[in-house]
Order: C-alpha cells, then structure tokens, then sequence
C-alpha cells in the first residue's frame, strides 16, 4: 500500500513542477481591442482569440472584457477585448506572429476593430 | 494495487483542481507607468511594485520592461515600467487600492512618474 501511494506521488510531481515553473512567462504580449460594432462582433473576435492563444508557439493566454472596476482618470475602459499572450521567448513570440493561424486571425476580423493597442513586455 | 493507486489520485485531484482554479484569476490589473527620469527612479519604482504585487489581497504579480519584439505602430513601447496585479474578485482589488502599504508607495513614487495608464479587465 505504502508503495504504490508512493508510485501515485511519483506520477504527479513532475507536473506539479511543471505548473509551478510555467507560472512566469518571460514575454508578455497585451493587446487591446476597440471595435467598430462590439455588440455584433465581440463574440467572433473573442473566439479568435481565444484561437491564437491556443497556438503552440504560445505559453498560455487570458482573453477579457473591462472589469466593473471604480472608474478614475487613470483607467481606459473604452476597449471591447483584452488578450493576452504569454510567451517563453522573444522567439516564440516571432513564430506566434508569423504562425497562418496567427494571420488568418488578422485577415478575417482585422475590419471589425477600429484600434489596436499594444504593449510587449519582458517580465523580471 | 489498482484500489490503492486509485486512492492516490484522489489524494492528488482537489490540488489540481485548486492549482487549475488557481491558474485563471478573475481580474486583472494591468498598470502602466511613464517616468520623469527613468535612469535615475526605475529600480526604486520597480522595487515598490514589486511590494504592493505582494500584498495578501492579491492573487499574483508580474513587474516587466518593454519588449524588444520588433516595432510597429500598434505597440507602444514608451513606457518604463509594466506592473500586472492579479485578483480573484473586484472585492479583493478594493482592499489592495486602500490597503495602506499602497496608499504609502503612491505617496513615495508618484512625483516620480509623469503619466499611469491602467487596464482593469475581467478574465473570461
């Protein structure tokens, strides 16, 4: 009994240490989305992304719509959609951008938004 | 055998259940910030995101600086300094807003800094 509990922790630690180092991804790619016609398109553009951030040159993803936070000066709640990818390296980022899924993506929803903002950064 | 290796798993799925949870918060804080004299406050400013990333009523925190992904007019890579603060509820950013140890790092930095964006959205 004691053995075989013992084989169940062997099973399940290296992806308990997978998960523990995967939670700081190196390159973070945040991109805002204003949409021409968000009550007739956000769904669309939601589901694209969520797409592309299922992509393999991605580390994980979060897609998102502006919380009901308390509004101040400081904070932009106009944008419809947040994405954000995170990546491992620079390089993977590259892959990401260039992947067909990644453009196809561009091609079918890029006339449903009037802005895209985005910031890159590195994380310490 | 198989009874027992049964058992470990059971053992073992609430945690991955929570860690899964865990891997998705709810809101996301994604601050911002544009310096007076970068090469002179970045690593004090760094450092006091990095405390308040810390603070118990939030779930996580990443502190970054831009990217070096290749330019292009949609990315704004003015900024020095990204700070992101996961939350598990718009309750829990309240407490962080008011909590006194970020009431004190505005008090200290914000004559630093010449511009904050912020981004508050809710992960789907």
């Amino acid at each position: 009994m004691a053995l075989s509990v013992g084989l169940g922790l062997g099973m399940f630690l290296p992806k308990k240490l997978t998960a523990a180092k995967a939670a700081k991804p190196m390159i973070v790619h945040q991109v805002f989305f204003w949409l021409k016609q968000p009550k007739k398109d956000l769904k669309a553009v939601m589901k694209g992304c969520k797409d592309i951030g299922k992509l393999k040159s991605a580390h994980s993803y979060q897609v998102g719509i502006p919380a009901a936070t308390a509004k101040r000066p400081v904070i932009d709640d106009s944008y419809h959609i947040a994405l954000t990818v995170n990546f491992k390296s620079i390089e993977d980022h590259d892959i990401y951008q260039e992947d067909p899924i990644h453009l196809e993506f561009i091609e079918q929803h890029s006339d449903k938004w009037e802005k895209v903002q985005i910031y890159d950064f590195e994380v310490e």
